[in-house]
């Protein structure tokens, strides 16, 4: 049997539905005897300005529907989930500190990743400082001095950047975005259409999911 | 056993994901016992523009994407579909016939839509003119005098405008959009989870559809 690739998983700590989609991948993965690559993407930052666009829950008539669209995601998954009304926040250290810990402890960082979704995304926590970061990494027995020392560095920041620049290139607009066995899927809405091609890798009105 | 509400089912010919959704709304509604209300929006013309937006394909990033996913739609449904690639075109005259022939005989209107959506979405025929309208229509046994006429007067382009501005009204901000005994739900990617709708009332992990 032929090793089977990861399925490449990009999360932004910033979106709500990259929280939502983060609570799923790993089970959703190990269905189909598959793991999961998790890489970063900057979508508020960098993604959204190349686009020309503002972010989705901001556009009129849309951001209502993606409100009531997150919740009922979180119902259906079955995990908690809270709006935090935060403004003026980023998730810049979060991801670089994620991309940093990612360089020498892969699972650690996926770790990492879930702890900051939830406390941005459950606990309302502004995870802008690089103090949330590092104390989250802390409580996973990463040195604190450390990780703020990596934090402040230019090989660290250009760690992200050369990360975020790869997805763009592979076509991420946005997060979640899965990239499996060369097929590319957005949204929390198109996980039944990637587990489809998990399991037939073709598309056929014959492999109906039907209900 | 009380009658079962009909699943709202807003269109624009505009729109790939429209053509698409169109080809499958009626056997997944009567899946469910359900019958299909088909409701005129105009989403370039002009819910676009309340939201400040340009249509999706044209977006970098997004464009290649949405690209790759109807012609992956159309595999899935095993329907015909063909991007016309022209500009400049609109839905109008099209969707005021529309909602001028459902006025007096709903299923002939429906035969209409599918009719100008095959048009445009399968034989690349630019659906702007009058003309269009007038052909598609009298060739299911409406008298194309009488047609021309209607679309030309004030109260047909009224209630047109009316229509567009209840689905607005709804929250409707790109298509296909769906309302289903009283959910919201945008795009092909979202059916799976009108149908859960359909069939438990509820949001819970229980019901997990699976593969």
């Amino acid at each position: 049997m032929s090793a089977k690739q990861p399925i490449a998983f990009y999360f932004d700590l910033f979106s709500p539905f990259g929280y939502l989609a983060s609570t799923q991948i790993e089970k959703i993965a190990a269905r189909h005897g598959r793991t999961v690559d998790w890489r970063p993407v900057l979508v508020g930052i960098t993604v959204l300005k190349i686009m020309g666009m503002k972010p989705l829950p901001t556009y009129p008539l849309k951001g209502p529907y993606l409100n009531l669209d997150g919740h009922r995601f979180a119902q259906i998954y079955g995990v908690p989930y809270k709006p935090h009304g935060l403004k003026g926040h980023n998730s810049l250290a979060g991801m670089r500190a994620f991309q940093w810990i990612k360089s020498f402890d892969e699972s650690l960082a996926v770790e990492f990743a879930k702890r900051m979704y939830a406390k941005l995304w459950v606990e309302s926590v502004d995870i802008t400082p690089v103090e949330v970061s590092a104390d989250v990494a802390a409580g996973l027995g990463v040195d604190r001095e450390k990780i703020l020392a990596a934090l402040a560095s230019d090989e660290v920041k250009q760690a992200l950047t050369t990360a975020v620049n790869d997805a763009i290139e592979q076509g991420v607009f946005g997060v979640p975005f899965f990239i499996a066995d060369g097929e590319k899927f957005f949204g929390n809405d198109h996980i039944w259409m990637m587990e489809r091609w998990l399991k037939y890798g073709r598309w056929s009105p014959e492999d109906s999911v039907g209900l």
